[in-house]
């Protein structure tokens, strides 16, 4: 598979035509700023976890993000109902393992919600997920102490257990789904000094799965996104603190020369 | 009624001089946005929803702001008591029913919360008042499916039904209280682009009828603030992300001259 | 005892060299600002505050900082669990009163906190000092009603009583052990105008404590680069909506030039 910046750009217009509903059941850090990307990008975000509402709720929506960065037993539950309930609307759900590796709560959380609704994407970092695949690894903290390639067998192994695509983002991003491994190398090093960039890249996932049922390509297409603009937020930065500023300003005002400027062809094996 | 911006401006430094404490319970998405705000303005916010203490701190505050943007069964019981304790003590509430109509569980909590103690101001965008109301309408999880002005109706039976001012955020907002109503024309395109600033214009209303007990007056004002600020904002951004920054310079730098010198004459009638 | 710009310096580089792991159970309103200071400063920072796995996430970190901004009685037991873990371990505990004198709950739930586990440092503003010492005095919410140096005689009997360090902030911040008081005298008018900096300092003061044993020292470390960052994010800010975002910034780029350069002699007795 090849992917190609005009393809890139008409999922970005798509994105910008229907603002399709992201429905985001996330954590406490990054609230605000998953919500300020996902309207930048031209998706419409709701963020809503009460067990009362999260069935109703996600039938409105074209895409469920579930990220357990700040969880709680309380939590949990709506986070099972609306996976259950996309899962049977067919509702691509993107599953943000925050921690896993971290804690044996963190770990156990995913594993029981992803033995119940199977997710179409899997986004982390490389110790997180080879935390669900089962490999002993300690996570630090929300931060990962691997490479995203040390954990290619174990998104490889995830991808099949649950049939998803799995990405592993890092220096180089490793999206696959058992079958083929894309490699995205768009980024900056500011990036992971920025937090809950992660947590962004797994938002845009929703909204670009929103728009495109090829999942695979959907994924690569969204971080992508993430690592152009991130690109173009870093020449205007002077920190991370203005990085995050122009991140959102890149995400609301990138058009198709700048993705073709940025391109670099994703490796694809 | 003729709102004048020699008014205005007597209001904000009033804000500034006698920096009234704002109480808000809140949504997580916007906790710090609307913090800011309020600070930047000249208020004194603080958010606190526990049942153990709201009553205490509700007492020692000029206004109270119930949000129920991220609302969830434990925080319903910190908003009816807190809303209890501002109605007996004559403290304004300022309602915001973020995604009335989106789930039935945020539509029956609004209007039980609002049995119990009647507002001051209800501000929300046309799906969530003409939900109140009871219109038969879809919000799209917290984005409004309606122009501020297809709620008119809804929001002059609302202003009778609670004896309140209703405040539908738009391009143009609308401003009654069942008898009066105003049109602020002020803003700016980019505002929707940002998580919140709804949520922002609630809380700043509360810091306004802390200081003016004209309730359906001060609301005018503080969307007027918001309005203009917008405006000045936008000159400045480059995208929704430094226009968030730039409106948080301007409510703290705004001034008389700019007040004028942005001015659009509410309409009303 | 006299601080050097030197040693400070050292300490930072030490942050950046090992990225300590903070560990924060802290309130919904700085969450994200919170954890982008640590970020930048070269800290890694977590939040996490369920029962189910605080005790496990705090033997991985290297301070632990707990803020009771946004109390609710589901976080408490989380706090207590993950202080009394942390005792156990030697890692030090950074205790923010946010808020206590505002309400019985707040100044009830601090001193039951602080029995269990003694803090390494308490840092809060001069009313929250003063509320913990047992002196009648308002807290107005979440802002002081009195400065740094009517907390004095508060702070020392704080000091005495927990073994702890004291560091009262405002516009000059007093840090004591009991025996020496430092007096830190860096610092910009805007810095109350932004929400959360108090919570900001108190989060960094856990990341200086992880890296320098001499816990006076590594608060008057932090307070330092409080204040410095924040005279440098004056510099570039036009209002608090900039400050915040060159906070973050300066933070990430302060070196020994700058350090030296905005050097103010702490007064020690």
């Amino acid at each position: 598979m090849k992917l190609k910046f005009k393809n890139l750009s008409d999922d970005l217009q798509k994105v910008r035509d229907t603002a399709p509903l992201v429905h985001n059941i996330t954590n406490y850090v990054v609230m605000n700023n998953t919500a300020n990307a996902l309207l930048s990008i031209g998706a419409s975000p709701v963020m809503a976890h009460a067990a009362e509402e999260v069935a109703e709720m996600v039938t409105l929506a074209s895409a469920l993000v579930i990220n357990i960065g700040t969880l709680s037993k309380e939590w949990i539950s709506g986070m099972a109902i609306a996976m259950a309930a996309a899962h049977e609307k067919g509702i691509p759900i993107i599953f943000d393992p925050v921690g896993a590796g971290a804690t044996e709560f963190r770990t156990r959380t995913c594993l029981s919600l992803l033995e119940r609704a199977a997710p179409a994407v899997i986004r982390g970092n490389a110790s997180e997920v080879m935390a669900l695949a089962g490999d002993c690894v300690q996570t630090k903290g929300v931060d990962s102490s691997a490479a995203a390639s040390d954990a290619e067998s174990a998104a490889l192994a995830l991808a099949k257990k649950y049939d998803c695509v799995v990405c592993v983002s890092g220096a180089i991003d490793l999206i696959t789904d058992g079958r083929q491994t894309m490699r995205v190398r768009n980024g900056h090093a500011l990036m992971p000094k920025v937090t809950g960039l992660g947590c962004t890249a797994t938002a845009l996932i929703g909204a670009f799965c929103a728009v495109n049922k090829d999942i695979l390509v959907a994924t690569s297409h969204a971080m992508m996104v993430m690592g152009i603009c991130g690109e173009l937020a870093a020449a205007q930065a002077t920190g991370p603190g203005s990085f995050q500023v122009h991140l959102i300003d890149a995400f609301y005002n990138l058009n198709a020369e700048q993705v073709e400027a940025h391109w670099l062809d994703p490796e694809a094996k």
